[in-house]
């Protein structure tokens, strides 16, 4: 057999992976998970390899964990030893992570807890709170290959600017995280790490292009994770994987040390944004970045501080039941259907949302993502001759080459389409919208293709807020929908990716949508969706 | 003598014009001022058209006239009827004007008055204040040319965005003024309403590309005046014209309703802006902007109120002497000699300032401006036949035809001369950049081509402040500087510009700089300046 170039360099990656392992932490053969068993969310408790004490840190959110912390009630090293354990095992079974930094983290947090015995004081507003990151994100000396064996020979000369920030602000650093390859896919799955497993069924994807950090944060890895989204990335794989995530409005964030193929393109833009086990946590890391100030840095950013909005049930939610393109699986019905009935009950205004024009929405984003023809992905495919993953030959397929003066008239589509949008939210009162963050609850490996309910969003650079409702996929309740006649093959396609044997334990998510740069509003709102709607 | 069909369609807007001119406000033949005069500032003075009481609420600023209005003590039909026999006049002797309003004007006017009466308040912040616009700003059904002859068939469909709000907030809008070919030169010159001429001296150009408004607000045909700036439009006309003017941070200020050729292009920005006829007009007119919340229907906008900053002294001022390419003409040199002076007397801490490769951000913003090898622009010239004016020609032979990938690559150095520059700034504990507004303090006809004092704030984004320094060239003190050896065939030719008897008259203006979205501190360091250079 013949052992390709690419592999040797993909090597170098794993390599580094495998060291950089803790082994006292790796579960013995002896309680690994039965084959045939699909949700491992349990595990870490019956491991014995956490205290009792370590599964409560780790069950904790990052706000929690910093209040514990600020009254001298757990350490910082003892906080990051647990979600290390917790990473490792999890690693173990989901293959979510590209690197740990375990020796950096315990280090750091030595530092920190020293701090605290002399000052009585946290050193921030992250204080020991260990978050992983989405590979693409640099540390210093490290690889930056986000997805493409190529990029192997790349080591970041520093730490990106969100690491430099959120590290000052006291956060741990202890893991990074698996992305597909080209970071381009809603799956996760490349030539280097391989495929992520997501916690609640180990069948399923957990979602791209941000699989490996949803993973993590399903599995309770890290107490909040940094994620990327360009068409649904931070909010699919969240949504998937049961966890809560925003994907902020560009230019909130900082992206300086950020690795994406195409770099330069500005048509639609990619954002950085958490993953986290609360919604508060959103709260918390989001005005910890912009507290940072990293416009003093990348310039292109906008100066607005975070602040955080006060909690009012006086909003209107316009309801977006079906995207008219694909139509949402019955899980997902059945939790919008739930969701409405509290809302109403609750008092909360509500209207049904009529999609508008997301077909030519959809079309502009397609058009935005690879106006080169993608020439600059596989450029980096081409330099290693890794294969490419058929979701990948899928995209591509997509890819319209453009002049200069094309990309142009599709930034004038683009803008009209994000003026008629708004236009047509105010003339309906509606402040915010609910719909479902994908057409299902999960996909199975290499299916997950349809982003139109996230994607529809970044054109029109609305936040996303994507929420569990606490729901599962119920193999009673959740038949395949009978009679349903799907409107083209694409809804064909969805329609029969579905069936509830195939989603088990699968948490259903919803997403709440609000306008451009009105992210803290949209936050609260979903606060005050969620404490209806869990009640 | 054949008459060419552009010429038949150039007379249309003509004849708009022409029609619209109130011609019982017109100078008679025997009052208008001689040949050989050239400086006409003086001329409604003379003419006996304008009562005193005209000629003083000419001579008010619009925070002025808002004040005076609201006590009731003039009226603004008054005002209006004032501002429009000023506006006649200087058409007259300038040139400046494509189309009168006014009967809309005065209407509007008597409508604000009845409002005053009836409820003894003002309407809105602009209550009043008669406002001329740059002609790419749109006016529902009126045409829209921005300087090509071929673009007289378009008709707007509406009032430009800003338009629109500052009419509600009291605006009344009764003249339209002109540009030149393209709206891309620094001179004020089409084949469509012809030359317009310098207020301070009819032998120079007003600059450009906002020239007319620059001659209108110069001479006082309104209070205050729409003009856009792309690399230094509004700037550097204000400066030729002795008045005031930002260009602020793009993404503040509205676009839509606006017409320049490339429409959808983003790596540069075009972004509107006033001149004024003193430094507390330009926050009157940002904050009247701001507070139109336009991101609200054109969602691309930063949604950033205008916060008037406090006045304070404790800041440092980093002076550009020289930007290292071509070299300040001795009316410049002395004005801002005085300047420094002034301000570290009055304890204002003074650093020197090292133009950081200004060559490079203008190969960037050259490359910017034109990346489709000025197709679009070529297109609407050729679709008419109108002859190249000679500053076109110059510009279309720096347009580098690029590929959308080059464009990526470009904006990427763009955000990287930002950054650089920022930290720069830090670094030496800048907060604010004094520097000339242009290398002289005006050009002849056709002989603006020297940008690189205002572009290069365009290509970093930082807002820049143009105000007269009170000093005007002085044929004692501003000779020739004898043995200057140019740097370059671009300095040889500015400096070859300056001789002080062609620049009898010509206001000496000096530009205030601040960080990107620090617009207000700008604005509020430029009034601590001009109070020290003033006193």
């Amino acid at each position: 057999m013949v052992t390709h170039s690419w592999e040797i360099k993909a090597r170098i990656s794993r390599d580094i992976l495998e060291k950089s392992i803790q082994k006292q932490w790796l579960l013995p053969n002896d309680k690994l998970p039965s084959p045939d068993r699909t949700n491992v969310l349990n595990v870490p408790r019956e491991s014995g390899i956490l205290t009792e004490r370590e599964l409560e840190i780790t069950m904790t959110d990052a706000t929690g964990l910093v209040e514990i912390m600020a009254k001298g009630t757990w350490t910082a090293e003892e906080v990051t030893i647990a979600f290390l354990k917790r990473a490792t095992i999890g690693h173990q079974l989901l293959n979510y992570a590209t690197e740990f930094m375990a020796e950096e983290a315990i280090s750091q947090a030595r530092n920190l807890d020293t701090y605290f015995q002399s000052t009585g004081k946290v050193v921030g507003p992250l204080h020991g709170v260990p978050i992983s990151t989405k590979e693409m994100v640099s540390f210093k000396d490290r690889i930056l290959h986000t997805g493409y064996v190529s990029w192997i020979s790349n080591v970041a000369p520093q730490d990106a600017l969100i690491v430099r920030i959120l590290r000052k602000a006291g956060a741990i650093f202890h893991v990074r995280t698996n992305l597909p390859q080209t970071c381009m896919h809603l799956d996760c799955d490349n030539n280097i790490t391989g495929r992520t497993f997501n916690p609640h069924n180990i069948k399923l994807s957990p979602g791209g292009s941000s699989g490996g950090e949803a993973a993590s944060i399903g599995f309770r890895c890290a107490a909040m994770g940094i994620a990327s989204d360009i068409g649904g990335s931070i909010r699919l794989p969240a949504a998937f994987c049961g966890s809560y995530g925003i994907r902020p409005t560009t230019l909130r964030t900082p992206w300086s040390g950020v690795g994406l193929a195409g770099a330069g393109q500005e048509g639609i833009r990619c954002t950085l944004g958490p993953i986290t086990n609360s919604l508060r946590d959103l709260d918390l890391f989001m005005k910890a970045v912009t507290d940072g100030m990293p416009w003093a840095e990348e310039t292109s950013l906008v100066p607005l501080p975070w602040k955080e909005a006060p909690l009012t049930r006086d909003f209107t939610l316009g309801v977006l039941w079906d995207d008219g393109m694909a139509h949402p699986h019955p899980p997902v019905q059945r939790a919008m259907k739930m969701a409405v009935e509290k809302l109403r009950a609750a008092g909360i205004k509500i209207v049904d949302w009529q999609p508008y024009k997301h077909d030519h929405g959809m079309r502009i984003i397609s058009d935005l993502f690879y106006p080169d023809g993608a020439a600059a992905q596989i450029a980096a495919l081409e330099e290693s001759g890794e294969p490419w993953l058929p979701l990948t030959k899928e995209a591509f397929v997509r890819a319209r080459q453009m002049t200069v003066a094309e990309t142009w008239a599709v930034n004038l589509e683009r803008d009209a389409y994000r003026s008629e949008y708004r236009l047509l939210m105010k003339q309906h009162d509606v402040d915010f919208i609910l719909c479902p963050a994908y057409v299902g609850v999960a996909a199975e490996p290499h299916e997950a293709r349809y982003f139109a309910y996230t994607a529809i969003w970044n054109i029109l650079d609305m936040p996303g807020v994507v929420f569990p409702t606490g729901l599962k996929v119920d193999q009673e309740l959740d038949h395949v929908e009978g009679g349903y006649r799907p409107r083209s093959l694409e809804d064909v396609v969805e329609y029969k990716a579905y069936s509830p044997d195939k989603f088990v334990d699968a948490p259903i998510a919803l997403q709440l949508v609000g306008n451009r740069f009105c992210d803290e509003l949209t936050v609260a709102a979903a606060k005050v969706v969620e404490e209806v709607i869990q009640s």
